[in-house]
């Protein structure tokens, strides 16, 4: 069936039912593999389940969710599944390219009249995806196949100075209070603090920057910065919280500009199912032996909504340069059929476990 | 005569003449005296000659400049009246606010007809402009009267660093060549550095900063920051030069990000008149004296280009707050009527000589 918001689930009748999936869209002019690798490995299963005998009475339902990527809300398609997204929701969304509505795009489509499909746990034996890694980590290791062991939590701050907004000609000096140089000094301080406390796969960007009103000849009276960070361990994001509110409060009592911090969001990381992960390096040790490894995400992925209600895993397959959203996002045909194959190996051993 | 980009500039049958003016409007959301102070003193002056008959023979020409503030291109009118604004310049200008062509807003205001006004220098002793400071030196000072020594030059400079843009998740920190923290690096690295080679009066200003695609999860391919410092003296402005020039070819070298610099624009220090300088001084000891005092001008004004035809002189009220481009900008009653007094006096002299 095709839903209400665009997701697209396929049915089984067997009575043993894995749910397998990924998802639909990609960003604006991304690559060919984020979400529909996955996708096609759900179809894929759901055939080859269904053609062969040996696997009577043992059912994939091939999933794909709707805009995962943002283009109107983060994880639409996931969310609106696992009966997370009203109807309010969807009425106040809109194209951050374009702005269209999303009433309208779904209109557009031919979903507006659908229901919107919402998950039976008790129809599922559990959810796998399959996905790109998006990053360079089985490449430089030289292994091909990624367990994700869990799918890590995001945090994310604006970082706002409040300076004096002044004539860069004539204003000496020593009585600025600059807000942009206020925000570099914070930033270089991130810089040189966060590596005493952050993990070894701990990732933190500032993806944004801005400065008022952001003219050659005045000095910037407000400025902005985005700061997000990454962790699996939610006592290692609470550390890295506490160190960033520490440094925003030295900023702010040292001067000259005043400077606060606003939580925008931060996701819980969420851990996949034991026993799937076990069944996942059974599938990859009997087709690669030795060359996977169990791995945190870094990314967010549907698996992680999913999870709240069902066992959920997730198997990686590598990214040629650790690219993605980017055309020239590619993996290896070998390592495509790898993925493929070990998938579906480690869907039996679930099924039949 | 109001002339075909907006020019008003007065006529005086005397034999000696003085023109006296500033300009015509401010910034958007500005405040009331910048460039109206010194025009109204120009005409209040013209005819304060004009009734005195001890000023026979003496005659102060009032003008006002416009669009000194770039609404559509820098210093439009006395580019003009200085001969420095081709036809074509003004074919290609627009508004920087709304777009609407320069020709068009010519048209709408009556001038598209007429002559624009060039220079004749023959016709004039000199040109003399008042201005608020616009910075906090003289009211920090306890004094009241500025008498420009000189007119800074500005120089400015684009700062690109190209790095790879890459997923914020997946993407480990050890290989991540992120533009923005380049960025900040080397702007921090400037707060540092270059207060060792700055005058007491070098100002410089990090005044826009860029990082693409600007994306809280994603890690900036690209970053750009406007860079630019003011000063009196061209050797200071070339070391400063030198400096930045040497910076940018270090973070270029060692990486991981490129890092180039583009010129975008040099103007030179301007001296006054030094006769000029003598007359407003000797003005300013005798309605305020010792309250005065010798400055160079850290902002640019159309004086500066009049200066390359005609012997010419500025003066200086002091700015509250040194407050200017703002609606808060203002200076007090007894510090305009001093001005535009001294102002007097000192075309007396000039005239006089």
């Amino acid at each position: 069936v095709t839903d209400g918001v665009g997701n697209v689930i396929g049915r089984s009748s067997a009575s043993r039912r894995l749910l397998v999936g990924s998802h639909l869209e990609s960003q604006n002019h991304a690559g060919w593999l984020d979400g529909a690798l996955g996708t096609i490995y759900g179809l894929e299963l759901a055939r080859a389940f269904a053609e062969d005998p040996a696997c009577a009475g043992m059912g994939i339902e091939a999933a794909t969710w709707a805009d995962e990527e943002s283009h109107f809300l983060t994880y639409t398609g996931s969310k609106s599944f696992t009966g997370l997204l009203g109807e309010a929701d969807i009425d106040n969304a809109r194209s951050r390219t374009d702005g269209t509505p999303l009433r309208e795009a779904l209109e557009k489509a031919g979903y507006a009249g659908r229901k919107r499909e919402l998950i039976e746990p008790s129809r599922y034996v559990g959810y796998l995806e399959a996905h790109i890694e998006q990053g360079d980590y089985l490449e430089a290791t030289g292994l091909r196949l990624g367990i994700v062991t869990s799918i890590v939590g995001i945090w994310q701050y604006r970082i706002t100075f409040a300076g004096v907004q002044n004539h860069a000609g004539t204003t000496r000096m020593a009585i600025r209070k600059d807000a942009g140089l206020a925000l570099v000094k914070l930033a270089n301080e991130i810089d040189r603090r966060f590596p005493e406390v952050t993990g070894e796969r701990t990732v933190w960007t500032v993806g944004r920057i801005t400065l008022e009103p952001g003219a050659p000849s005045i000095v910037p009276g407000r400025a902005e910065m985005l700061l997000q960070f990454r962790d699996a361990e939610r006592s290692r994001l609470e550390l890295l919280e506490r160190t960033i509110q520490e440094m925003v409060g030295e900023a702010d009592r040292t001067g000259p500009c005043g400077c606060t911090i606003e939580t925008i969001s931060r996701s819980e990381p969420v851990v996949m199912s034991a026993g799937f992960q076990e069944a996942l390096e059974r599938a990859a040790e009997t087709h690669a032996p030795g060359q996977h490894i169990r791995m945190p995400s870094g990314a967010g992925h549907d698996a992680q909504l999913l999870a709240r209600h069902l066992p959920a895993g997730m198997l990686f397959v590598p990214s040629i340069g650790g690219i993605s959203h980017h055309w020239a996002e590619d993996t290896k045909d070998e390592d495509i059929v790898l993925g493929c194959q070990t998938l579906a190996t480690a869907a039996r051993i679930i099924l039949e476990g």
